[in-house]
């Protein structure tokens, strides 16, 4: 039994201006709530009905999940954590990889960027906070529990990327052969939006750009793939 | 003005039943529409209110197409082709690349996919029928034009693969470095499901698999992310 103000607090959380607020989000389903529990993700409760079987903290009826629920179809968990507002350290753009996101909207692309930095052991990703939010359903979901184990950082690139030590690499259509790049240790890679590229102040900053040699007719890749194929080449060098 | 029964068959091709029915598919969608057209697919018929300043056979009222669209929020264009039954030439597989689609039910991975065969000039990509249809919305939507441009065949794979000439490569957690697969000009590369991965039939069949070297801790890449860097592997003999 949970009172009529959490569970609107709850339903409240699909809106990131109440997300802000709060400092709290949530995240429902069965399959990413188990996955970001493996992970260790420290959530603040766990309300689950009875079917389901994994950790809660509050056991709530049927009913009360639909009104709690973001989604059409409840399902038998939502689990609430704090916003983690992380900021970056002096200097620590100076080594490692970075996989730095501007503006990237879609939230299935930034979600799979997570998951793409965890598979490669990218140190890093930043994002832009013009990128959809590291906090909504849609990219936790799409990142399939990377959101546990990954740092991410919001922050204006700008003021960021100014005078870092590490070369700031893009990816555009025309630019160096990415096939050329493998053990590059130290680099940010930045990410523009499908539809508008870079923004200017980041474009500014770029030591070079990398290009994906094309053989065929389409006209660009999708974002995460893209960066997929940047952190592959990277982590050329390192696997022979 | 068109009819009502015009408006219905129109209405009707978002259900899979009706459009192999019929034979026909319709796309929505300013910018989809014109990437079709711009890539030359023959549309039989193009809907286009006022507000579509593109190539069009028939100018309808907005009341008209909010009736036979498929989106709450209906374009201002809606176009209709006829359903592409191809099929595969005897040998077609034994020489070129060949993308295989085993299951892949994710209409965007699906999608991706094409823009990605497309990218790398894959010769032709195949699906098993358990994939998304290849004449969804969805599935045309995400391939961003490149459905006119990749030849797509939808056909039981283990069928179609058994025999071949060409080696069958599957994409799995262990296998063979994707790194040294560089240069191979005949080949049928296999990608799966990502929650069930290779049909039996298909697994059967496999030369050998290869795996994308991982230095972090996700489980797994999405489907389409997967295939864009096999793709990008395989096309590096050729650029050097």
């Amino acid at each position: 039994m949970i009172t009529r103000a959490e569970l609107q607090l709850l339903r409240s959380l699909s809106d990131k201006r109440h997300r802000e607020e709060l400092g709290l989000f949530a995240v429902e389903g069965e399959k990413i709530v188990a996955e970001l529990l493996a992970a260790g993700h420290p959530f603040e409760k766990i309300y689950g009905t009875g079917a389901w079987k994994g950790k809660k903290t509050h056991e709530i009826a049927e009913q009360e999940m639909a009104r709690a629920s973001h989604f059409p179809t409840p399902s038998p968990v939502l689990a609430v954590g704090r916003i983690r507002r992380d900021a970056l350290s002096p200097g620590e753009l100076d080594s490692g990889l970075t996989l730095a996101l501007d503006g990237v909207q879609d939230p299935g692309n930034v979600g799979t960027m997570l998951r793409i930095a965890d598979w490669f052991g990218i140190d890093r990703v930043i994002l832009s906070p013009e990128c959809a939010d590291l906090h909504s359903q849609k990219v936790i979901q799409a990142s399939m529990g990377s959101f546990a184990r990954v740092r991410a950082v919001v922050t204006a690139l700008g003021a960021a990327l100014a005078g870092i030590r590490a070369p700031i690499i893009g990816c555009a259509l025309e630019g160096r052969d990415v096939h050329r790049i493998a053990g590059i240790a130290d680099a940010v890679i930045v990410i523009g939006s499908e539809g508008r590229g870079l923004s200017g102040e980041v474009g500014r900053l770029l030591a070079y750009s990398v290009t994906i040699p094309r053989r065929g007719a389409a006209e660009s890749l999708n974002a995460a793939v893209a960066a997929a194929i940047v952190c592959d080449n990277l982590r050329r060098g390192a696997s022979g």
